[in-house]
């Protein structure tokens, strides 16, 4: 079966790969990641799978079981960060459906009905909001707020999906994602499969600072307001905050009106990722960012408005599935490990659906960048793990 | 003659207007900036001016009189910074076609050719090289070199104009260059009307941070390499270098890779725009900035690589000239002074063309701003004052 797994990983290579920096641009409703979709369509028919997909571009692919117990579903996203690495969403997707093909190779025929999902904008690179497809499948956001996001140019996503209803996850009974590791735990530990506890609470605000465009050359230093000079102390802020709390703080976006050399500017909006262990830590660390950034507006002359665009609690997996998903494997169990990152599976857990992840092993820890990585030959243990997996939850 | 001045503001006036901030976009070789610049020709023809145009887009209109002495040119330019305001140009344009009016009325005829001249890319707003169209009509800068830079899509001035060579200077013995004030010198005079003494030193200076891109999450902040930290300190540096010093620093511009809200930055470049009174305070203050930055790149683990995109020495107008045109008017000598802006009259100046520039007051000294502002009567006030000016000069 390494085949069928190195067949279809170069197949997705050269889709979205950009030729300077050899990362991913992937964006959801856009050509490359279209282009993903149609792949996955021709995979799951090719392997006779039923092609089930919702009205907000969420796809399933079934292997249809006629059984009353609830359905396993599997799967990952397969849009990317903008200049991300190949395996953040597309490794669970890749694996889930090489593990069908190790499933059959192996003689195993499931006693419920197995899906493979993959769900549009996990990574919120497009419309801001991360787990977008999942959310709208599992309800936990309504189409009427959704419909009115918009990108970048302003484009709504009411423009680019129809949006209506979805009942992908009306039968499911277990979700398991796999994904590439992003951190280097199972590295430290030696150790290829990790299997999922928890995922930290973390969130997205959005700083709007407000100052007045002027001169550059003629405004004396006393004389202006420059929300630049705002936005950049809480830039380090931020970064202060969480390094004395072993948070994470993370101001990776800016945008900048006019953004011209040569005049002041007139708005300066930085968008903040932040994460920690602990809801309560979480509201604390923005508060403190905040707090010092509104200090800054006095000194500066500007104004800040602080907007909260997405903010996710504390997932806790289902710790007894966890504890079944890892034991009794081949050379002791799994480590169960916890992750910074959200995921579609932290969404459907939060609707109450009990869900696994399963993390293969990033040499690096890198993310989110065109360095990241994990080895074939890891892959491949990735592969056979969902398999096992998927054979022990639909026995 | 004011009605001639009214209806010319009044044709400018939409073009290139943003409707939400109420401020212009006219970057050289835009349609808007076309726009104006047909107009111009429009203005010209109307008013029996010979329409002189170089290979590079800069354009005179020309009231050819049959004579051996040098011409006198005045004029300014209609591009804008991004978001910029009304006056900053085209009052220069309006107020020398309005002055060739008023002389007209008032009976004048010049003894020697007299031309209205408008130079592109004054702004530097799209290709990064302020007073570009001066500086290729005066041989400051090869097209060689000028032909390969880019906008921020990648379009080099190459591929929006021919190139070649010019010959709107050859006969032109002396420019004044009329001007909304960009500071409130003359507002705390209680005068409407200024002439430039100098222009202070400044330049553009592109920083050019790298890191590493990695996940916001799941990088614990102890192993980043985040160049938005090194950004962030190098702009309050900047800051606090130029208030401390009476000088001017200012970061209007950024620009991230890959912009993301849950990546840390692979890449982020920022502009910076300096100005001093002096060539070694200038230096010695991108010095200081550079050194600040330096230290911090130690502390976050990236890189800085520094580029001095252009720099302009100081420039002091022809004092004899200055004093001359300055001198005699009703009410009073006008006063002379500094400004921290550069202007093509600086590029034809330090070309050795004696040069006059004329300020007009700008009551809250706002500028590169939808803000910046005149009042008609103050700019009629200037209209006059340039035809006084250039009856002087002709006769």
């Amino acid at each position: 079966m390494p085949d069928d797994f190195e067949r279809m990983w170069g197949d997705l290579a050269p889709v979205g790969r950009s030729a300077s920096s050899g990362g991913y641009f992937r964006q959801p409703f856009t050509s490359p990641e279209r282009e993903l979709h149609a792949w996955f369509g021709e995979q799951c028919t090719a392997r006779g799978l039923r092609i089930e997909s919702d009205d907000f571009g969420n796809v399933v692919g079934w292997w249809d079981i006629r059984s009353d117990d609830p359905a396993v579903l599997t799967g990952s996203h397969l849009d990317s960060v903008l200049d991300g690495g190949a395996y953040d969403g597309p490794l669970g997707v890749v694996s889930a459906l090489a593990a069908i093909d190790l499933m059959r190779a192996r003689g195993v025929v499931p006693s419920r009905s197995l899906g493979v999902s993959v769900f549009v904008e996990e990574e919120g690179s497009r419309f801001g909001l991360a787990c977008l497809g999942s959310r709208l499948a599992a309800g936990a956001i309504s189409w009427d707020v959704a419909r009115s996001l918009t990108d970048r140019d302003g484009v709504a996503l009411g423009d680019v999906v129809a949006g209506g209803t979805s009942s992908l996850l009306a039968g499911v009974g277990t979700f398991v994602e796999l994904h590439v590791e992003q951190g280097r735990d199972l590295v430290d530990r030696g150790t290829a499969i990790g299997v999922a506890s928890e995922i930290w609470p973390h969130g997205r605000y959005r700083f709007d600072f407000t100052g007045a465009a002027n001169h550059a050359g003629t405004t004396r230093m006393e004389d202006r307001a420059d929300p630049m000079l705002t936005y950049a102390l809480t830039v380090l802020a931020a970064n202060e905050q969480a390094r004395l709390a072993g948070h994470r703080a993370t101001f990776g976006r800016v945008s900048v009106e006019p953004n011209g050399t040569n005049a002041v500017p007139s708005k300066v909006t930085g968008w903040l990722d932040a994460r920690c262990a602990t809801d309560a830590g979480l509201a604390e660390l923005v508060a403190a960012i905040e707090r010092q950034a509104a200090e800054r507006t006095e000194v500066d002359g500007t104004s800040l408005r602080l907007t909260a665009e997405s903010v996710s609690g504390s997932v806790a997996f289902d710790p007894a599935l966890a504890a079944a998903v890892a034991a009794d494997h081949e050379g002791g169990d799994w480590p169960i490990i916890a992750t910074q990152a959200g995921h579609d599976a932290g969404i459907l857990s939060a609707a109450g659906i009990p869900t696994a992840m399963l993390f293969v092993r990033n040499p690096t820890g890198i993310s989110h960048s065109p360095d990241e990585h994990a080895s074939i030959a890891d892959c491949l243990v990735g592969v056979s793990a969902l398999a096992d997996t998927l054979e022990r939850l639909t026995r």
